[in-house]
């Protein structure tokens, strides 16, 4: 299968509620609503098997590298990072690779 | 889909050769064939689309954590960890989350 994926993986601030994160899923997953590029979407809840794993994934499929700057830069996308993400993030880790 | 997701991203230090990353590549993809209780497996490079992104990834899915487990612990797996991974890792970022 050819395409484009991104994963972004979040550690939370001390302090971040169960309810903030469902909210930051909830948003997340109206993007495919939003944003027709998207191919396939899903997020992640640390499972809490490993010490040190992150908190939070997202796990982004596309058809190439242009419905994933579509994607990225989509008004939908900021506002739900800048409101929702953004204030209880304490670390973030991400990558985009061509499948 | 159920399942259980492994992903961890890595960020290799200075001076990591394509010629390392590739024989790092080359280890993990014979993982499924070593371990059948991989379901899926996957690895990609950065497409060096954004600044701070991570220089490589691994994603693997799982019928379930147990199955993971058995991944995680398996000594093929270990010896490609020590031998060819962990020499040239700068930052290691994961999570294992349920699908």
């Amino acid at each position: 299968m050819s395409g484009f994926r991104h994963i972004a993986l979040f550690r939370w601030i001390e302090g971040t509620t169960t309810g903030q994160q469902d909210e930051v899923a909830a948003k997340l997953r109206e993007l495919p609503g939003a944003i027709p590029e998207i191919r396939e979407y899903g997020v992640g809840v640390n499972a809490g098997v490993n010490p040190g794993a992150y908190d939070f994934a997202v796990v982004a499929d596309f058809a190439g590298l242009d419905d994933y700057l579509v994607y990225r830069d989509h008004p939908v996308h900021r506002a739900a990072v800048d409101d929702y993400i953004t204030p209880i993030t304490a670390e973030r880790a991400s990558i985009q690779y061509e499948l």
